[in-house]
Formats: C-alpha cells, sequence, structure tokens
C-alpha cells in the first residue's frame, strides 16, 4: 500500500499537465480532462483486472475526440462540451455491451499493422495540431490539409512571446527526454527513480512557465494561458439525451471504443506479462465500459489506458488498483487547490508537452518491418497512415479494417495449392516443385492449401478442370485436405460439380487426410455416396492403394 | 445453321410475352421490353463466349430495376424510362470494367445460399407484385409489407372481367405446366419436342386472351390492356449524362450487374459443359457489359442471360451464337409487324405468365439441404430471405452478402485446434479425441487448424497461454503447421510474443509441416533466430528427435 501510495503521487504529478494538455487538444475546457481523471479512476480500480493500468484522458483518443465532436457543435461551446460528455457514455455503453455480449474478438479485426499505421498517423496530426498554440494563433484542423492551410493563413498573427515559451519548453523536453535519465544516472541515482524523474520533466516546465506567465503578466501581452478553472469537484449529471446527437456520434464512439480497447489491453497484457498475471479481455471491455460512463456522467470526455502513464504506474511500484484510488485522490486535490495557479500556465507548454509525449507514437521501424514481411499487410497499413493524414481519423481507420478484411478475402479467394509427391522412403509427401518427391502420372494428390468457402469454390472448379488437360494421362485425382478446415455448403455444391465432370472424364475423385468436423459435415449429405472415389485416412494409405497396387 | 434458326423460331415466340411481361414487371412500357430483346442479343452473339446463353430481360433483374428505379422516379414518366436506359447503360459500364480488370472473381462472393435464398424470395415478391393485375387494381410496392397493404387497401375495386382472364390465364398455365408435356407425349410425339411445345403454352394464351379482348372489347370493360405499342425499331441515342441519378442508381447498378452475372455464368456453365465446351467468366463480363450498354443506348432495359429461355434455346438445337441473332431478328419482325394486335393483350395475361414462370424460381428444397448442411450457411440465407421480403431486394442482397462474409471471418477468428497423437505403427498423426492415438506428457504437438491472421492471433496465445496450464509436464510444443496456409504481420507478432512467454515458462516453441511459401515469409524475419526449438519439416521428423530419442 505504501508502494501504491507512492506510485500515485508520481502518476498524479505527471496526469496533471497531461489532463490540461488533453483537453486542449479534444478543444474542451481544463477542467474535463481533470474531471476524466478522477471518476473513472476509480470506477476502473473496482472493476478492472489490471493493477496497473492507468486510466484517464489518452493523446489518440482526444485526436478522436475532437473530430468526432467538430462535427455536431462548434470548439469551445456549450454544446460541445455537452457533446463530448454524450461520447463518452456512449463509447462506455458500447463497450460494456461488448463486454456483457462477449464480443471482445471484434477488437481482433483491427490488425497490428493498421493500429500501428493509425497511431503513427495520429501521432502526426496532434503534433501538428499543437503548432498554431506554439505559434500563438487559432490552428486547428481534422487532417494535414486543414491544418496546413489553417497555419499558412494565420502564421502573420503569431505571437512572439508564446513562441518563444513553446519552443523553449519544447527543446527543454527533447533534451530531458535525450539526456536527463543518463545525467541523473550519472549523478548517482537508480536507473528506475532517474527514468520516473526524467519522465516528470514536464511538471517542472509547467511550473517555471506558469510562474513567469504570472510574474510578466504574460496574458496581457497576448500569450494564450489556461484561464479560469472551475475549483471544485464535478457534478454527476446525466448527459443530454438528444437523440440525433445520440446517434449522430455512434459511429465515432464504436471507434473510439475499439482503438481504446485494443491499446488499454496490449498495454495491460505487456505489463500483466511482466509479472505472470493474466487480462480477461471481456473483463476489461465491463470495466472500461464503466470507467467511460463514470466519465460521461462526470462531466468528463472519453478515457483509456495511456501507455507511458502505466508504465510510469508500474515501475514506480504499483502493486494493487489501490494506485489508481489514490491517483483519483490526487487529482481531486489538486482541482481544489491547484486551478488558482493552474489559471497562469500557457497553451504553448501544454502544445509542447502534448508534441514531445505524442512523438514516442510515431513508429517508423514498425512500418519498415511490416514493408520487409508481408506488401499487403504493408498496404493495409500505408491505407491507413495516408488516409488519416489527409482525411482524418475515422476514414483511415475505416480503410484500413477495410482493406485488410479484403485484402485477406481475396488471398483465400485465390488458394494457394500444389501436387504433392512422396519424399522418398517415408510417408511424408510435399509440392513437386519445392522437393524431390516421388510422382504417379495417373495418379495425381493434388493438396488445397485453404479451407474451401464460397469465395472460392469456382476456384477450385477451375483449378482442378485446368489440371485435367495439363495431366492427360490422369485417372485417379486425390484431393489432400489437410488444409481443408472448413467446406462451406457453396464449396459442397463445387466439390460436387467437380465429382460429375471427372467422372464425364473417366476420372475418379478420392479425397484424404479430412479433418474430422469436416468428414461430420461430409457425411450428413449424399457427397460420400456420390463420390466416385474413395476417402482415405492419409496420403500415405491413398498412395499405396492407388499406386503401389 | 437450320437447327439455330429453329431455335430461334421458338425462342422468338417464347420471348415476345416475356418481354412484354418483364417491361411490365419493372414499371416500364412494353417496348422497353421488346427494345432489350434486340441489340443485347446481337452484342452477346459477337462477343460471348457461351453458344446458347439466351439474354434477354429476365425475371430477377427486372425486380431489381423496379426496385431501383422506384427510389428516382415516378412509375410510368418519362424520368422513369430515361432512368432505366441510365441503369442499363450503368450496369454495362460496371460489367465491362469487372471484365476488363479481371474483377470476375468479386461475383464469387455472392455465395451460393444467398444467391439461392436471394432468388427464391424474388421469386416470391415477383408473384406477389402480380397480384395486383391479377385483380385489375394498382398494386405494387417494393416489399411484402408494402405489396400488402396497397392490396388490401384497393382490394374493393378489383375488376372480375380481369380477375376471371388472369386466374383463367393462371390455371390453364399451371395445368399446361404440370400436364401438357406427358399428353403430348402420349399423343406420339418426342419427348423434347413435347417440353419445348409445352414451355410455349403461354403463347397460346396470349393469343386466345387478346384476341377475347378484342373481339369483346374488353378495353371499354375496364380491363388493362398493354395498349398502343410504337411500332417500328429502336433509335440509338445516348441515355441523359444528369450526374446525380447516375450516382443515384450506381449502387442499384452494381447489384444487378453482379446477381445477373452469376445467374448468367451458373446457366452458361452448365449448358456448356453439357458439350463438353468452357466458359470464361472474364470474357462473359465483358460480352455482358457490351450487351447491356447496348441495351440502354438503344431504349432498353438491364438484361442478362434467362435460365429459361437459354435452356429452350439449348434444347431447340442452337449450336452456334447466330441463334442469338436470328431470334433478335425475330423480334425485331414481331415489333414491326404485331404491336397492333398486341395492344389488345390484357396485363393480367402476362401477369399470369410471370407468376407461372418465376414459381420455378422458388426453391424450397435448397433451403431443406442448406440447413441440413451447415447452419452458418442457413442463416445467411434465411437472413437474405427474410430480409429481401420484408425490406426489398436491396435490403436482402447485401445483408445475405455481408452476413457470408462475417459468418466466415469469426469462423476463422476462432479457428479449431487439436493436440495430435501418432497412429501406431505409422508416420500418420491424428486428433487424440478422435483416434487411439501415442502421445508423449513433455512434448505436445498442437495441430492449429487455420491460418493465422490478425482475426485469429490473439486467440492462439490464449489457446496456448491455456495449454500450459492443462500440461504442466510440458517442455516442447510443437505446432504442426500443415494447415496454416498464411501468417500475416500480426500473427508473426504474437509467434513471437507465444516464443517469449513459453521461454519464461522453459518450454520450447517448435514448428512442424511449416508450408513453402509461409517459411519463405518467415525466413525474411528474425524469428526463426530468436525461436527456442526447431522447424521440423514432418511431424514425424519432430516426434522422433523429441520423443523417440
Amino acid at each position: 500500500m505504501l508502494s501504491d501510495g507512492l506510485a500515485a503521487v508520481i502518476v498524479t504529478l505527471m496526469l496533471v499537465p497531461q489532463a490540461l494538455a488533453y483537453a486542449l487538444l479534444a478543444g474542451l475546457p481544463p477542467e474535463v480532462g481533470l474531471y476524466a481523471s478522477m471518476i473513472p479512476l476509480v470506477v476502473y480500480a473496482l472493476f478492472g483486472t489490471s493493477a496497473t493500468l492507468a486510466v484517464g484522458p489518452v493523446a489518440v483518443a482526444s485526436l478522436m475526440t475532437a473530430s468526432a465532436l467538430g462535427g455536431v457543435a462548434v470548439t469551445g461551446s456549450p454544446e460541445y462540451v455537452g457533446a463530448a460528455l454524450i461520447l463518452a457514455t456512449l463509447s462506455g455503453l458500447i463497450l460494456f455491451a461488448m463486454g456483457v455480449l462477449r464480443l471482445g474478438f471484434i477488437a481482433n479485426f483491427l490488425s497490428h499493422p493498421v493500429i500501428s499505421g493509425f497511431v503513427t498517423a495520429s501521432g502526426i496530426l496532434i503534433a501538428g495540431s499543437q503548432l498554431g498554440h506554439i505559434l500563438g494563433i487559432q490552428g486547428g484542423g481534422h487532417n494535414l490539409i486543414e491544418m496546413g492551410a489553417n497555419l499558412i493563413s494565420e502564421f502573420g498573427s503569431s505571437n512572439l512571446i508564446t513562441f518563444a515559451i513553446g519552443a523553449g519548453t519544447l527543446l527543454y523536453l527533447f533534451l530531458c527526454r535525450q539526456y536527463l535519465k543518463n545525467a541523473l544516472i550519472g549523478l548517482g541515482l537508480a536507473p528506475r527513480g532517474a527514468d520516473i524523474l526524467a519522465k516528470a520533466a514536464p511538471v517542472s516546465a509547467v511550473i517555471v512557465t506558469t510562474a513567469a506567465a504570472w510574474h510578466f503578466h504574460l496574458g496581457g501581452a497576448g500569450v494564450n494561458l489556461v484561464g479560469q478553472v472551475p475549483s471544485g469537484l464535478p457534478e454527476i449529471r446525466l448527459p443530454s439525451m438528444d437523440p440525433s446527437i445520440w446517434a449522430t456520434l455512434a459511429p465515432a464512439a464504436v471507434l473510439i471504443s475499439l482503438v481504446g480497447f485494443v491499446e488499454s489491453v496490449s498495454v495491460a497484457q505487456t505489463l500483466a506479462a511482466k509479472r505472470r498475471q493474466r487480462i480477461d479481455p471481456n473483463s476489461e471491455l465491463i470495466a472500461m465500459g464503466l470507467a467511460n460512463i463514470g466519465s460521461g456522467v462526470s462531466g468528463g470526455s472519453p478515457v483509456s489506458g495511456g501507455f507511458s502513464r502505466s508504465v510510469v504506474n508500474f515501475e514506480a511500484g504499483a502493486r494493487t488498483p489501490l494506485a489508481g484510488m489514490f491517483t483519483a485522490v490526487g487529482i481531486a486535490l489538486a482541482t481544489l487547490s491547484l486551478t488558482g495557479i493552474l489559471a497562469f500556465l500557457p497553451k504553448a507548454t501544454l502544445a509542447a508537452t502534448i508534441m514531445i509525449a505524442v512523438s514516442t507514437l510515431i513508429d517508423v521501424k514498425a512500418i519498415g518491418r511490416t514493408f520487409h514481411y508481408s506488401k499487403a499487410d504493408f498496404a493495409a497499413m500505408l491505407a491507413t497512415i495516408v488516409l488519416t493524414l489527409i482525411q482524418g481519423v475515422e476514414a483511415g481507420i475505416l480503410v484500413g479494417v477495410g482493406l485488410s478484411i479484403g485484402i485477406y478475402l481475396y488471398r483465400t479467394s485465390r488458394p494457394h495449392s500444389a501436387i504433392v509427391g512422396r519424399v522418398p522412403g517415408t510417408e511424408h509427401f510435399r509440392n513437386v516443385e519445392r522437393h524431390t518427391v516421388e510422382t504417379d502420372e495417373k495418379s495425381v494428390v493434388l493438396r488445397v492449401d485453404e479451407s474451401l468457402y464460397f469465395a472460392n469454390a469456382r476456384y477450385l472448379e477451375e483449378t482442378v478442370m485446368a489440371l485435367t488437360s495439363q495431366q492427360p494421362k490422369m485417372k485417379n485425382l486425390v484431393l489432400a485436405c489437410q488444409a481443408v478446415n472448413a467446406i462451406d455448403a457453396s464449396a459442397l455444391e463445387s466439390l460436387e460439380a467437380i465429382n460429375g465432370r471427372l467422372k464425364a472424364m473417366d476420372i475418379r475423385l478420392h479425397m484424404c487426410e479430412v479433418k474430422g468436423p469436416v468428414m461430420d459435415g461430409l457425411r450428413r449429405t449424399h457427397f460420400c455416396e456420390e463420390l466416385t472415389g474413395q476417402v482415405f485416412l492419409s496420403t500415405y494409405d491413398a498412395w499405396k492403394t492407388l499406386c503401389l497396387s
């Protein structure tokens, strides 16, 4: 409990500027970020299965929130804030329902390259969105094209003092990230402590720039400050029930839920594996769902598990969910006591904090690795990145998911198949084109490397028909089915058609290595009676019967 | 050539009433059906690969046309007819583009149960849509609910004479279908001739009811007649280029194209197989595309290959594409000479013709067969039928396709896997739960029955982790990959995670039966170096090394 308390103090110090910064990123007033860092943490501590996942506002979800809310209200208006609460509640309900219905597997359809590409592109978008704050202009936009246009048109009205604060903080944080940890270790600190301290560098930047803004009255010099934050705890209140806004926000809520869930679970699993603990995805869905509902009814925006914050929590010694509870208390104390001071915090400082934080999201190496391993995965990744950058987050992730499913379906619709022969002296059969094997021109063994289903049923018919003309002496065709994990109704009709056509050509059709569940299905039909040949247990049995006898 | 000519005469006799009837079904003036039966036939004869496919207006495409046009114009208005020409041209362009880009495989995603369910439901909808004409009322509607509501509200204004004609024709055609063929055979006709003559029964009904309508001036008694059909050949003219109508019709055009293509190719392949001929799907796409463009620019509606008409063409002796050319000439002659007479044809006769024709589309046995073989396929089929009936054709087919893809993805996302053991005395390995086999508690062989990709990567992680707790003595885990046809980037990351976690538990991970293309991919990464165990050629090799030594 003592170590949980220590972890909570450190996470609170880190979370206060982040909560303000991500509210800024989402276009929301600063208190919304603070409110999203109280109740949700308590709720997650009660229901979550990870002891160390630090829940709260995060960068990517904030970017997606801004994109979703931009479609329903003017940034900063009361309707905009109201829509944020609806979005959090809606995301929570979606996550909760998915957990209860055990639909966590849906998140698996966000493939790794798509998520990785999406996070990288989001990191670039977020960094771009903060340039305006660094320059002291409005900026904004939901994709690189809009952002670029806004920056160019407003560049003339930049504020030099703001830029000095923003660029200075950026440089300071960059140097801290690069050198502070090793410098502290050089001064004799333990590596873990040095790491945590280095990650708290933004706190020092916040203190210094806030003090400067207060002392030099920078607010009067055109520097945008955070301004008055209502002091006090959030009220519990149901969000607006306007069904048209709920319906408009629903698609965005689904995407925010799925992305947040995938990210949270992967952080939680990475940390749990280090301590041999287990995360249950469906329980996580319920916990994340309740945390988001908690955020929505207490004035907060959508939340999920933050990577760097969870790592700090873990490294600082959090062992039980109590750490999350203590953090919530810490944020509440900060909200009660610090708001007068935080009013003087320059927005440029927060923008610099965000830019440094999201620089870790941009993973260029993953792009190279994916390109090297699989061009199809790379295509889905690239499409996600490009679409996210030029169209925005929703288009990017939808196209990425659609494309990766499409690529998978396309691949399975044109299955690999190989004529196999016997590896001499064994009962093992391999591709004639890759191995030196024995074959028999009268009895051909065709291994089909895919489950047979509607999308490839016709392709199989064509493959077999082409084979009959390439192998004129063929009298027996054996379909080796070790890779056929299912045969659906469309494929069954195709097999019947193949059997009939081969019969007309005086070629018998056999099957071998048919798996149990597949054979169970075929036995329920007339196919086995109509089959001109036999069903053998193994390829070797077929070989013995057809070629050796 | 003589047999082609004879076939053409028979098909022309059959096609004239069908062309008028399907125009009626699509809500179009009768001449549109005739125009769709001229130029498209000539174009298909020039470019198609089937010698016997009879192209022209068909029932399902006409129903889909009515549904698509209902959204853009008032039935019967000049805009409605203009939109039909656009729809035909657009379908043609889509089919042509698919052929040139070799995208015929897209049609494979219309699984057999979905198509079969869709055609059955369409048959029911078409029959329902004709009830109004039989009763002499307006009727209409794009789904059973609308049709029922219209019939009930208008039932009071039914016309008795119309009903007598419609019901009489229906009964006559039904009796002809049931008994005429055998009666004719009893009278000494050859079975083939008797079959063709029985299928021409609608012609006699058309002649008798037209004569009656003319003689008794039934038009004046409130019986709806076909009315004045412009005599003369169609003009060649580009359809309207209004981009908003093109855009509105595009989704429907895609569906009409795909459904028409699937039906045409399956008819063409069935007939071609009987004469050992071959159909090239991509050439068919181009030919059907040009035929539809031909229809659209010559005043016709979308066309495709008709099943019963093609069978008659085949049975009547059509041997070359000339039969199609001759049929086009026959329709042209009919349009020039018969329109004066056809003006007296009661619409109720045409409606009865349609109802009898579409009764063959309703395939209840296929529903039972699918239910018996695969509950998943049945679910997709049932959804297609129900949605088509209560929502309309577009919703039905889209939900069916979506659901069948979804079911496939769901199934592959939770792959079957089995611990396998050695069939005693052989080199063959089978599921321990289905066969009596030898196993070794220190070395477990897990056969994964699915390609590894993003949707099931996490599931594999969970399966392996569960296995480690079930098999506490395990020191070696062998993944038998004969059914793994691909490993994508997401699954590679999962394999790396599994390898790492097993390493921490002091269990070595091996692989065997890895296919050539999959191994090629893995070799491009660091995975093989990081793998704690070995990659064996066969399961038996792994067994020999790990269990026998």
